[in-house]
């Protein structure tokens, strides 16, 4: 926890903060603050700035607040992505808040196995503490926004043109693997840093089909390469987030 | 799996690969071929080729195989990574294997918890075992030489001078860090794509101590910044090796 996050609802006064649930736990467990303290706090979706312990027992911290600094900055970034087997999903979650993504579109894809859609980790409250532990981690208070689109025709049809509207526009899709699969024909670029509204599309274990990459070439998107190893999702969306990284 | 991998001792003929493992479990269980279906093999180490399964049963599998694809190319990059909890080792170990790495050195640091280095998970048997899994997902038959050193002081003066000959190296620190730690008062800098042999080191949790970044800037390392959040260790690996893709 690099970041204690809170809401309105923990504080007791404007400029005071009391904590009594993981949070706190936390804090008895690993950071063992003393009267006096200073740590980093920020509220979600708000500034961020220090609190300093002024009483603390094994039931609750109190903390006097000041909060004087913006949210790292972040650049539009929408991530389109097949959906994961639930215990990726987790990590990926909390690792794209880190990676400053503003958007998140969990996919429907062929290869995508159909009883992931019904995992419990998909709740809205389950996805809320994954970017909260995200935050937490990346000292960020701004959380992407996330949705679920399971049926894939729909989406690339109907929603993603609109998603597309002034940005550039990439699916990670080898171009070609020694004696693997080679779907799609389209040639591929290596992702560069920009800071420019950017809308990236990863697939699932196994990648896209020909059928979407072709969906997805024709609202736009451009094939892009993330090297001659096959990378597992949660590395690829990190290398890919990465190289995009201005 | 995305390539299964053998030695001589799984040969029966020089062209013929009985399995008999964990690996018949996986074809069984995940692949499910028939007698005919064309499956990716490659020889630990050496080249890479497809196998016919030619007899198959709950007991083992044969498979004719022929070798005609050199493993995909490497660039030298040595990792130098402190020794993270064991439980992301694990991951981490796979992922570089996905990410090329030709030398991985487990370093200590001030903030490298002591009981990380009586993890049986360093244990040269189950290190080799993530390789192994990380050259299945990648599609690769070289694992990365991994050698620990468990003393930071001798390290960075005595065999990190002999590792940074002739390559460019760089260290993952933060210049500044919103409301954060700031040690060391280097600028920093953006990885970009390289295909000169590089040295990367990246810090435990929490980062490196300013003693230690003094220490690795004398080896003449730089410093480099992975953006405004504080990522994850596998994260920051990711991500740095990813920038640094040709």
């Amino acid at each position: 926890m690099n970041l204690i996050t809170f809401t309105s609802e923990d504080l007791i006064a404007p400029d005071t903060l009391v904590l009594r649930d993981r949070r706190l736990q936390h804090l008895l467990t690993v950071n063992r603050p003393e009267i006096g303290s200073l740590l980093k706090v920020g509220e979600l979706g708000g500034m961020i700035g220090q609190g300093e312990i002024i009483a603390l027992s094994p039931e609750q911290a109190t903390l006097r607040i000041r909060l004087d600094t913006p949210p790292p900055p972040k650049r539009e970034m929408v991530l389109v992505l097949a959906l994961p087997r639930p215990k990726m999903l987790k990590r990926i979650l909390q690792m794209v808040v880190t990676l400053g993504v503003t958007e998140l579109v969990l996919i429907n894809s062929f290869r995508v196995e159909k009883s992931f859609w019904q995992s419990p980790w998909l709740s809205e409250a389950a996805i809320a503490e994954q970017l909260r532990l995200g935050l937490e981690q990346a000292g960020d208070t701004v959380a992407p926004r996330v949705t679920l689109a399971p049926r894939f025709k729909p989406f690339v049809e109907d929603d993603l043109p609109a998603l597309m509207q002034g940005r550039q526009g990439w699916v990670a899709h080898p171009a070609k693997q020694a004696n693997g699969p080679q779907e799609g024909s389209a040639e591929t670029r290596r992702l560069s840093p920009s800071t420019k509204p950017t809308l990236l599309a990863i697939g699932p274990e196994g990648g896209f089909i020909a059928y979407e990459i072709e969906k997805l070439q024709a609202a736009g998107l451009i094939c892009c390469d993330l090297g001659p190893r096959i990378l597992r999702v949660e590395t690829a969306v990190a290398v890919a987030l990465g190289q995009l990284l201005p």
